[in-house]
């Protein structure tokens, strides 16, 4: 039976990382919210399952993944639950590392979305402006850097190279870290003008992942949302500024 | 060997979700920020695995758990980690259900943090207070709400009874359940003194935790930090104000 992965329709967001790896490892999966209401998918039945009045595994809130009876939410959550199924994370306790990383990226993407809603996130943007701008740039000056020091370490030592952000072959993580500075570049290109000189081994591993012909396919496709201000990964261009 | 616990000396925080599962179990571990430095342990030892420019498995930040060789980082990937090890949670794909019901509590933990810290986490309170100010009355008249009613959900649909938030035994959500109320009613009482009123069955579920003798043991001895303002749950009364 194939994956069924719910996730608001018409925006990439959290639901994204969990698209790139069944599209990597060409799994067969329903994006149940982008389908239609007579085939029984649809935003409803998404909302149908939150607000279930008898299912034991209720999620918070979307992505979640619907595995058989299994509910599995969280994006991270999902990945670690897919990743050895797919060949895409280690088998063994060394999946809890990428995993870890995985959650860092988690939080990170947390950091973006507070960029554009730093006091409400049930409120618009227009109306936390200013909040926005403080926190934005602080996101650029300092948060963003944290991250992405770290995760340039992470390759630098990683002790089978610098291709990938754990050992020797492609994992969820490098995907999720490919999106992450995808929508970087998206969102503030005016700060990720010097990125790739900062942090050249995470701009490479960007390059590559954009390579590989299942990613190249499936961001050529219709399946492929383009980014857009309902997202995670916002243009506004009064919070994007060069980084110091 | 005994786990290694790593998290910041003098408060809480988020590596006190691990204590309280480790305690509960009864399982040895070293909490080694706060050990002596001529024991080889100290907030230094933590700090120079974090540094550490050889080590393949860095971590982005406390806590961290290390066993043997292994660094599981992320308090809710340390409790996934250990919770079959330790009879905390389901041995099958079930734990993917509570470690994503964790994954929820951790949500919640940041935006209590961000109550005091909306804008900078690198800068005091007192510098971004008016953004606070905002974001707590957010956070205590819709998201504590919002996830406040999720977890009383999930304890009413769970098919096993409303004595936990999974199946018909204890696991670490339960203990962490316990500690998010513990640390909202230090930091929000005004907001908590209608709280058992809205939550009974979170309410009941705090009590029960509480009386467990390896909790109640922990909770009585020096190694359990009082709640302070360097942690994450901090009482500002100016924050507080009662539930709507």
């Amino acid at each position: 039976m194939a994956y069924e992965l719910h996730y608001w329709d018409g925006l990439q967001g959290r639901g994204e990382f969990v698209r790139l790896t069944l599209e990597q490892a060409r799994s067969p999966y329903v994006d149940v919210a982008r389908g239609r209401a007579e085939d029984g998918l649809g935003t409803g039945a998404m909302l149908a399952l939150i607000e279930s009045k008898t299912e034991p595994y209720i999620p918070f809130a979307p992505p979640f993944l619907k595995d058989g009876d299994l509910i599995v939410p969280h994006t991270a959550n999902i990945l670690h639950y897919l990743g050895p199924k797919l060949g895409l994370a280690p088998q063994d306790d060394r999946r809890y590392v990428v995993h870890g990383l995985q959650l860092t990226i988690a939080d990170f993407v947390t950091e973006v979305h507070d960029t554009h809603h730093p006091i409400a996130s049930r409120q618009y943007y227009e109306e936390q402006k200013e909040a926005s701008k403080a926190r934005a740039t602080e996101f650029l000056d300092h948060r963003l850097p944290k991250f992405m020091r770290y995760f340039e370490r992470v390759l630098t030592q990683n002790p089978r190279g610098d291709a990938h952000l754990f050992g020797d072959a492609l994992t969820y993580v490098d995907l999720s870290m490919f999106q992450v500075i995808e929508g970087l570049r998206y969102a503030f290109p005016r700060a990720m003008k010097r990125f790739d000189a900062h942090y050249p081994r995470l701009t490479a591993l960007h390059t590559r992942v954009a390579a590989l012909p299942n990613i190249e396919a499936y961001l050529a496709s219709p399946r492929r949302i383009p980014f857009n201000e309902t997202g995670i990964f916002r243009h506004y261009p009064e919070l994007d500024k060069a980084l110091r």
